[in-house]
């Protein structure tokens, strides 16, 4: 692959680059069990699609918010609904990229791909996690949905980072550990590289990634090494 | 209301009239943590929405298999996961209807109200949670969108509905516990009944609900009463 053939890469933020395993410990200070973590999470993105349906959009902190509250009114936490909200929504300001992320991508920014990020979260929450990750520096944009005419896995996110950015669809990787992220991005006109980090099926349902790796690092390894092909 | 402004009554049915706490136990069963339940249907809600956000559609049970195989890739069953996956597969099958269910339903049967049901799982599942709750034989139709074009909450489900039983939108009111649903039957055309067992709010972003109830019970009760405006 020559450098003028090389996509810029566009990463998904949450679980992708994120690791949400401390939002465990965030319920569990509240008093309801951390798996309800992770049915917080898939709630949101629900809400979130259900609304993409009809072309609607709400921020996503409004979202989280509101799954939140309606999660705490079947599972009480102790202390305050409101006290309780306020602290899960503070500790997702505060997670951690992955392990395999800071060296991930600085060996991919080495290189010289172009990163970009595209969260269906606020760009402030994306901005602070890599700024404690230590990668900001690496990307040339960080952009939210937010600012687009719906959320990932709508085709009208991917086509207005693309017009954001100033980069053809077909010249974008989407890069995430969501497949209906990948599917929604690929029905777009991008090439797709799924990260699974727990050897999980890839759903026979999604359009089949061009490229399967276990995380940044390995990414990075794998694109860094060229090919012509974006193929397994 | 005179008998013919009575709305045709269409119920969902996955956790409106089907008590999903059971689930918990099969998930414990196979030695993950039961809380796991939740997140498994809140993804396959998900995954489905997400499709539906292209126009597209699987059948509940193919999400409900993918899903469960994601979520045991990182929370490993004890024994195997196709084994696991299909105790908790198993377990849906025998859910029990709600405890206000059996009344409400013959009550409302009782007064002449015309019963429906629209799921976005599968016909047969739904049969067999009404055969088991008693209450099959008062519903004139139990359809599932597997026959439409598009999951609930696209408008074309709710389409399908009207066009297949032969009722009018406006002559129809959608009840669930998912505000996701009464939003998509609002914007449809359809007038909206919230069923809230636990004192949830009622998400901001959602189109309001006509009548808010706790249960079907509730619902009978208000309904019965009559009053030519659906309204709190």
């Amino acid at each position: 692959m020559t450098t003028d053939d090389r996509p810029v890469l566009v990463f998904d933020v949450n679980e992708t680059l994120s690791d949400m395993r401390p939002l465990h410990r965030a319920f569990e200070e509240v008093g309801v069990p951390g798996e309800l973590a992770q049915t917080w999470f898939a709630s949101v993105l629900r809400e979130g699609f259900a609304l993409a349906v009809h072309g609607e959009a709400q921020p996503f902190s409004v979202l989280a918010k509101e799954m939140a509250r309606t999660l705490f009114a079947s599972r009480p936490p102790t202390g305050g609904v409101e006290d309780a909200v306020a602290h899960v929504l503070d500790a997702v300001q505060r997670l951690p990229v992955h392990a395999d992320v800071p060296d991930g991508i600085r060996s991919l920014a080495e290189a010289g791909f172009r990163l970009t990020a595209l969260t269906n979260g606020s760009a402030a929450t994306a901005e602070g996690l890599l700024e404690r990750g230590g990668v900001r520096q690496h990307f040339e944009h960080v952009s939210s949905v937010e600012d687009a005419p719906c959320w990932k896995p709508a085709s009208e996110a991917y086509s207005w980072a693309s017009g954001a950015w100033g980069v053809p669809l077909d010249g974008m990787l989407m890069i995430a550990v969501h497949p209906w992220d990948l599917h929604g991005a690929a029905r777009a006109g991008m090439r797709t590289a799924w990260i699974d980090r727990y050897g999980a099926p890839y759903p026979q349902y999604a359009h089949t990634a061009d490229i399967r790796v276990s995380g940044v690092r390995e990414l990075a390894a794998r694109l860094n090494a060229g090919g012509a092909e974006l193929t397994d």
